[in-house]
């Protein structure tokens, strides 16, 4: 292994990335259609599992449908005041139409094809919020669509096999917030093995970083940690309804 | 709705991301430690649902280690081979652990929390793989760590509520494969509401372009379509193991 002097070890892409922060507020410029395609055609360039492409992306124009998103999304205003909002859906109803027309059969019914859905849809989504940024635009994932997935069925008439993983809204920044600090490297990465040895002191640290995020960027009213909003996230279990809500769009959990 | 005529319509972030070919053949350059750090960096700063953060990562670099998964992958040599091998897990043990120390409890037993790991995980994997394209390398998924994730938990020694989502081989490319067609945009994104009013003859245009990409990728003998590769992929039950491995790791499904 040898040759390795002159190869780049930053690029303008991770400059972008590494920058990322939830971008909640927008100016009212809209997004570009040349904008929106380069998007969309990075969504598609993504890797996929053996070429299955299976998602699609229901970008939302309609203000009454898009009121009707933001209330499934505990009345995020960012979901109906955004320049562009799609909707990511893990899809394998395509497959089943193209796989009727050849008269053959389609066994789907395991988690394995339900993850394939959710990850070519996570993949594909992922690289097309890191293609807007790259083009200047800011940006949240919202996950909330999952709070009520019935609702949004229906509000975009995805067929059975069709499920939305997550919402996403885009538009040029009109805010400026803090870059959320995350975990330390050696937290997340292993080499070899699995090592959780180092968590302790590790957490410790990042709790103590996390909390002076939080005072100082919420005030002294709110004395948290990552550990402790952990605590409260997983509290009570979050969207129940999940595994009723993808059985009734024939995803199968065998 | 004003002012869009200054906005960047590409950047390089997007034309490496249409580029993207799967590379499975490396020169015997090593990728060095501070672009390693590039993409975990980027990977890092990715978009997570509610800031969990629910993935690891794990660098493979003992060679028996790699064998052994290269075997799990069905002998896809280049896991092997590559010079960079990372193992992308979902993980709530981190959680698990943080949330132990404050001695509250965590729910955790449902479809919901699964998913949030599995799309964390994919979040971070998907702008690691574009940050390191962009660096000038090139890789694959392995979705193969998934034939046998058991085996793959017990080399990487992962515990409880750690799973192997997918592996990634990286490295410098020594091989220029040809850009594989994707589906007509029209198939994937829908405008307020799905419409697969279209799919039929969308369709039929796009298995005649990847009838022939494969004859003249692979030759005469293989005469197939992409909606023949998916009926042959969806012919049996893929990974019919998964469910059982998953609840073997303290995943539940309720």
């Amino acid at each position: 292994m040898t040759g390795t002097a002159n190869r780049p070890v930053t690029s303008s892409t991770v400059e972008s990335m590494t920058r990322h922060r939830s971008i909640r507020k927008y100016t009212d410029e809209s997004v570009p259609e040349e904008v929106v395609e380069a998007i969309l055609r990075s969504a598609q360039a993504a890797p996929t599992s053996s070429h299955k492409q299976a998602f699609s992306v229901v970008r939302v124009l309609d203000p009454v449908k898009r009121r009707g998103l933001a209330a499934v999304a505990d009345d995020q205003e960012w979901v109906e005041e955004c320049p562009l909002f799609l909707v990511w859906c893990a899809d394998l109803h395509r497959i089943r139409v193209a796989v009727a027309r050849l008269d053959a059969p389609m066994v789907h019914e395991n988690v394995e094809e339900f993850l394939v859905a959710t990850i070519d849809t996570t993949l594909a989504a992922a690289t097309a919020f890191a293609a807007a940024e790259s083009l200047g635009l800011g940006g949240v994932f919202i996950g909330g669509m999952r709070n009520d997935p019935a609702r949004v069925t229906e509000i975009l008439g995805l067929p059975p096999l069709v499920y939305p993983v997550f919402g996403m809204c885009l538009g040029y920044p009109a805010d400026d917030p803090w870059l959320k600090p995350r975990l330390p490297l050696a937290v997340v990465y292993h080499r070899d093995r699995y090592d959780d040895s180092g968590y302790p002191a590790a957490l410790d640290e990042y709790d103590a970083i996390t909390h002076t995020y939080y005072v100082e960027r919420e005030g002294e009213n709110r004395v948290t940690t990552w550990s402790h909003e952990m605590a409260r996230k997983f509290a009570i279990s979050q969207r129940p309804h999940m595994r009723a809500y993808l059985e009734s769009q024939g995803f199968v959990f065998d």
